[in-house]
């Protein structure tokens, strides 16, 4: 059993219920044989659920959880109290080494509490970003931190930069992968006091391949695979990117049912649309992982199905196959200590 | 003549020539009877072109400047070193009083640093905010500070929501404008150092009607009138969506050409679809304000036409003929000093 990936799913947090976690585990463990999955929440349901599919029962198992986290509460204080939620049974098994990564559609609050404080950092590691993929006109860009750190050190963005290397070079298979900075111009001057000192840690970085700053204009299109930011900056990023995508799409669906005209127009391109709007949708490229920690978070969507389940699931056999945490660690035990 | 509203247009800096700059003003003076225009920049050319309008000649006035100050060049340096550059000669129009706005389409740098240095900040004011009307599904919303001030204090975000208020009511005619504070999330608790003391003071300002924290996601469907953020987190903003919007536009197009039938359906969406994008076209919404300084200054965009300068014009109009740079002035008086 010690040779499986061990991946546990938090089936309470989502607003999909646990039936999708469930297909989801089910299709993973078909997908990667090398996969044992711990499902965390009501045992009761979990096994009615489970009862509808044929399985491999030993790389399925339930870990009864009956408290529920929600996105009203306090994370900190639901994390420390709530001793019972699926999210701090899960995060347990995480910490005890019963299991190498953690899935969740839960509170992004409480997830990232929760990593801090029942995971906890890896050594050497200052702070712990979330990175979101970000769809562009090229191959997706990693963001990070995208709010997990709203106030940080110029240190603490050149180590964001070192992970997020590893991770695009290791979970996703980009070589030598370009690290930017995002700033407000592209010109050596330009920045506040944090990205110009962090600039200068970036450029004397010798393991990453860092190109310099790059202006929010040119994120769309591809410019970097990997892109540094605070948690503030980021997370006004990541919520912009999506607020604005589908409201310019929301309002392209309301011009094309303005017209009879327009309707039929819309009904000859919806087939290539759909391709284009493919590339933005966020569901088959993984979840949010939260880097830095003694084992894997990965946050998905409060709305996922089970489709995004399974890619999180792949996500979490790279991270561990390639041994990206300890990868992780052994940079900073390098460079900083 | 001391009675017209007086603006100055540099025809130097854009990237069209100085023809769109005479054009829009021929037709800003017969759109606007009180008003009077100053060209500055190559006599000979502007005289050339201006001869092929018939004008009321005691309202267009030429004053030659011949130095050019470019976008590759330092903007403090060049505002310091070109003065007889038509950005330095015109902004000197405004410091002398002998003019009341300045409208230019030359680099952001030199039109902040030339706010700066030669017209100056008014009275009371501690940081002038370049602004930009955002379009959204709804009204447009003004941001500012769009990238002027990247580093700055509590105090600072408070002045912002004032001059922001003060511009939406008197110039875009938006009654007690929301004005919300951009942050990474809407509860209290959520924020950096920076957001969290300025939403202390902004609570506590009466003179302007605050909603509370704006997440980025919100901007696009015109959640609130005036969005407070420092210059980093506005430039980023106001970058993100231009960047994304002509990004997505773009792959659709590419989406519609991709097959004949997509080809046939794009021409029949045509026209419905372009009073969808015209929402999203900013130049005739005026140009950027650069608030707080003893008179106004417009950024208009580098590849602006005449459409965007005669806007820019009835912007000042609005702008002098409702007295916005007292009330700017006024109120800091009332509670700062």
């Amino acid at each position: 059993m010690g040779d499986y990936i061990r991946i546990v799913i938090d089936t309470i947090g989502g607003d999909n219920g646990a039936a999708f976690c469930v297909k989801g585990a089910v299709e993973g463990i078909k997908r990667n044989q090398d996969v044992k999955i711990f499902l965390t929440g009501h045992e009761s349901e979990l096994e009615r659920l489970l009862s509808e599919y044929e399985y491999d029962k030993n790389r399925i198992e339930i870990v009864n959880a009956t408290e529920e986290i929600s996105l009203n509460e306090s994370p900190v204080k639901a994390v420390r109290e709530k001793k019972d939620s699926s999210l701090v049974v899960g995060l347990n098994l995480i910490k005890e080494e019963k299991a190498d990564a953690f899935i969740s559609a839960g509170s992004t609050g409480a997830i990232l509490a929760g990593g801090q404080f029942v995971v906890g950092r890896a050594k050497g590691v200052k702070r712990t970003p979330l990175a979101h993929l970000l769809p562009t006109s090229a191959k997706p860009s990693l963001l990070l931190d995208c709010g997990a750190n709203v106030d940080v050190k110029p240190e603490v963005l050149n180590q964001f930069a070192e992970m997020g290397s590893i991770y695009m070079e290791c979970v996703c298979g980009v070589k030598n992968p370009r690290v930017a900075l995002a700033n407000v111009g592209t010109e050596e001057e330009k920045g506040n006091a944090l990205v110009k000192a962090a600039n200068e840690l970036l450029k004397e970085n010798k393991d990453i391949n860092y190109t310099g700053y790059i202006e929010s204009r040119a994120i769309p299109y591809g410019k970097a695979d990997v892109i540094v930011a605070d948690g503030f900056v980021g997370n006004v990023i990541i919520k912009l990117y999506e607020g604005l995508s589908k409201m310019i799409l929301k309002e392209l669906k309301g011009a094309f049912l303005s017209s009879f005209k327009s309707k039929v127009g819309a009904m000859l391109i919806k087939s290539s649309m759909k391709k284009t709007l493919k590339k933005f949708d966020a569901s088959d490229k993984g979840g949010a992982p939260l880097l830095g920690l003694k084992g894997l978070v990965v946050k998905i969507h409060g709305n996922s199905k089970e489709g995004e389940v399974i890619s999180a699931i792949d996500q979490c056999v790279s991270f561990v196959k390639n041994d990206v945490s300890r990868k992780i660690v052994e940079g900073f035990e390098d460079n900083n200590e």
